[in-house]
Order: C-alpha cells, then sequence, then structure tokens
C-alpha cells in the first residue's frame, strides 16, 4: 500500500487536540473521515506530535497508508475538499517509502509560543496569542532561557499525565525577541514532553514581569518538581511550526 | 471640551464598516456607545478613514470632545472594558488641540492588502487575506503597479458612490511583495476615493494570473471609467495600517 506524508496546518481552536478522544472532534478524527469518504477504507493518519486542545500548528506532519496510488497533488485537493470547512489544510502531500514514520522517523520539531504584550484587549490576534498585559522583558527572558538549553531532566516542566519513559530531554534552541508588542519563543527539539513547551512559556513570563528572577528559573528546572513549576501557558499561543526528517 | 485623538484597532469582519448605518452595527457606533457609557453624554467619534464593511484597521484614528479630562491611558482603558467583547481595542488615547481633525487633519493614510496565495484553504489566516489559488507574479504585479504612482484621475478605481468631489488624487507608494505564500500590497497617499485600494488591488490580481498585461492595467487607468476596473478585490484582506498627522 502507497504511503502519504502530509503537511498539515490548522487552528486548534475548535478542536480536542490533534488525538482522536471520545469527548470531541479532534484534527485526527477529521483526517481519518476525509480519507475514509476519498477511500472508502478506514485508515489510522499518524501524527508527528500530538498537539493539546487549541493549540495550533503551521507544518504538522502525518502519514497515511492509501489503497489508490494517489498524484500527490489530486490526493492533496481531494483531502482539503472533504475537510472542508473545518479550518483544517492539507498544504502538501508527498509520495514516501514503506518506512517513513510520521512521529518515529522525525529529527526535530520546531514550535513557536506567541505572546501578545500590551494593556489593550486584542482583536486580530484574538486565539492567536497569550495575552500579557503587563510589561514583559524579553531580554530578561531570553537570558534566562538559556539554562533549559542543553540535555536535562524536564520533570519540572512536564505534565502530571505525560506519558514519556524519561523526562530527559535536550533542548537544542530557546530564544526569546520581541518584535513590537510582539514576544516570540522559538525553540526547538528532537522531541518534546507532555505540556513542556507551555510550561517553559508561562515559567519565562514570570521571569519577564520580574515575579522570577534568572536563578529562580533554574532553581525551578533542578529542583524537578512539577510543583516548581510557575504556569502553563496558554495553548492559543502555541504553534507546531515544522518538523524535520 | 477637552479632546482626544484615539488610535484603534478592530477586526472588520462583524461590522457594517466604520461608519454608522441603520443595517448593523458599526465601528462608530460601539466607540460612540463606550463614550456614553463612560461619560454619560452622546458624542460622535469622528474617524481618518471610513473603512467599509469586512475592513480591519491596525491603526485607524479618531477624535471625540468628551466633557472630562481624562488621564490618557485611563480613558483607553476605560472605552475598552464598554467596548468588550466586540472585537475593537483603543490602543492609545491621547490628549491633543481643540483645531485637530482626525479627517481633515490627516496628511497620508497608509493602507496594507494582503493576498494569501496558495493551493490549500486558509485556516489560521481566514478572513485576514485575500485567497487566492491560482499562482501570482508578485514581481509583474509590482512592476505594473508602478504605473498608478502619481497623480491620476482614478475614475477607473472609484466605486459608483464614492462622494468625493474630485477624482483626482496622488499615489505616493504602492509595492507588492511576496513572502512565502504571502503578497503584500502597501499603498499610501494623503487619501484615497471609496473603493480605490480594493479596485486597485483586484486589478493587479489580473497582472499576477497574466490575464492582464502591464499595459492594460495603464490602458484601464487612462480609460476613466469605471467599466474597465479589472474587479474590487475582496474587503477581508484590507487593513487600514496608519494616518499620519
Amino acid at each position: 500500500m502507497p504511503r502519504f506524508a502530509l503537511t498539515i496546518e490548522y487552528d486548534g481552536g475548535p478542536f480536542v487536540g490533534w488525538q482522536r478522544q471520545a469527548n470531541g472532534v479532534s484534527v485526527q478524527q477529521r483526517l481519518e473521515e476525509a480519507v475514509l469518504a476519498l477511500e472508502g477504507e478506514r485508515r489510522v493518519v499518524h501524527g508527528a506530535g500530538r498537539t493539546d486542545a487549541g493549540v495550533h500548528a503551521l507544518g504538522q506532519v502525518a502519514h497515511v497508508d492509501l489503497t489508490r496510488d494517489w498524484r500527490e497533488d489530486r490526493l492533496r485537493d481531494a483531502l482539503n475538499a472533504h475537510l472542508r470547512p473545518d479550518p483544517i489544510a492539507v498544504l502538501a502531500a508527498r509520495r514516501v517509502g514503506e518506512t517513513f514514520e510520521a512521529r518515529f522517523s522525525a529529527i526535530r520539531r520546531h514550535y513557536r509560543y506567541v505572546i501578545d504584550n500590551r494593556r489593550a484587549p486584542l482583536t486580530l490576534r484574538l486565539g492567536r496569542a497569550w495575552h500579557v498585559k503587563r510589561p514583559l522583558d524579553a531580554g530578561a527572558m531570553h537570558a534566562a532561557a538559556q539554562a533549559l538549553v542543553g540535555r536535562h531532566d524536564f520533570t519540572t516542566f512536564r505534565a502530571a499525565e505525560c506519558q514519556a519513559s524519561s523526562p530527559l530531554r535536550t533542548l537544542e534552541r530557546l530564544d526569546v525577541r520581541r518584535d513590537g508588542d510582539l514576544i516570540e519563543i522559538v525553540t526547538c527539539a528532537r522531541s518534546f514532553l507532555h505540556n513542556q513547551v507551555r510550561s517553559m512559556a508561562g515559567s519565562l513570563e514570570h521571569v519577564g514581569s520580574g515575579k522570577w528572577r534568572a536563578d529562580d528559573l533554574r532553581a525551578a528546572l533542578e529542583a524537578k518538581t512539577r510543583a516548581r513549576c510557575g504556569q502553563v501557558a496558554p495553548p492559543h499561543g502555541l504553534y507546531l511550526v515544522t518538523v524535520d526528517y
């Protein structure tokens, strides 16, 4: 059976997350329904990253085995036709070998966390960024963030329900930069723990507001206990940007 | 009475436009209701640009005369509290002299028109850009656009219902640039005719798709007749960016 890799963009707002769940509509479910409508067969669509409810994707990657050997652009258009009117778009479909696994073949995941740091309410960016009214020092956030780069036990920044066998992860990059009212936190790693990016973003917000010093962030990491996580930033500021293979 | 200039951002989607109208809720109406709630008096809020239904603003400017001599940041926050939950935000309030007129004191208006040029449906940019599926040549659009820069009779690019006394306008800039799938048309002038930016954007799309050559755009301008306008681009791609004084 021909295997295809799909590059997928979605607005996470209306969904319970990437993964199929009993309590609502997931992105995976809608993609599997589109595949069923196309091919008349139930197929599992395997994603590279299981984004949580409300988290957006600019370049999620998934693989699926199909019966027909579709032309890549025809498959993309046909899936999109069946995904309408939900805010999920297949940006590209690519024929891949049978050893390609969206999740296990991935060598790096890139995430972006967006904070809109201003007094006034959000209008055009509502649901697309975390609205933080108190002024944040992005320079202090960036400097403190460097303590998290490298190989560490990220137990502090990991959801209680995280199912990974080890809390060790290697953070390749954690940059914080300001452009006007927007603060972007850019990070990449081979893989992340459950809620890791939102937990790091929430704790960095404490550094930016002056509630925490850089040493407090470092001490939180070293404490290796969930109780020391500053806060978990809301999902609607987080974007799965791209996945490297 | 103290006069204040307000800098205002809004998502144009839910509104019938800037100006008060009988057929629905306008941005001006919501601002005047917020002023009434604050001061207990009906005041007209005068805008610099009367954006059409669906058109967005990042920096609309308006002036209003109030009874109390508000502290600028308190006025901004109080207006925003009364505008909730509509997607209208007062970014700044500034005390100005009694000769300041948002519309007549303006020396330049800046607009941006955004096209998302890709096959796949829009998700996160839905309602924030014009979705054009056929590939557009942004370089050809930019080159052709230069024929519209300068002082011209813009009758071709003017709505039939435009109330300006003259169709002559001086376009200072009309740049088209691509960044990935996004094409941005950036323009400024002392003032624009009704529907002028959307009419120019719609005609430039014809150039980008190859339906028109650069000469066709120039001939359309010189024909000075509305019948020669290529098409009017949809409102949700248009942003009033800022107003200079």
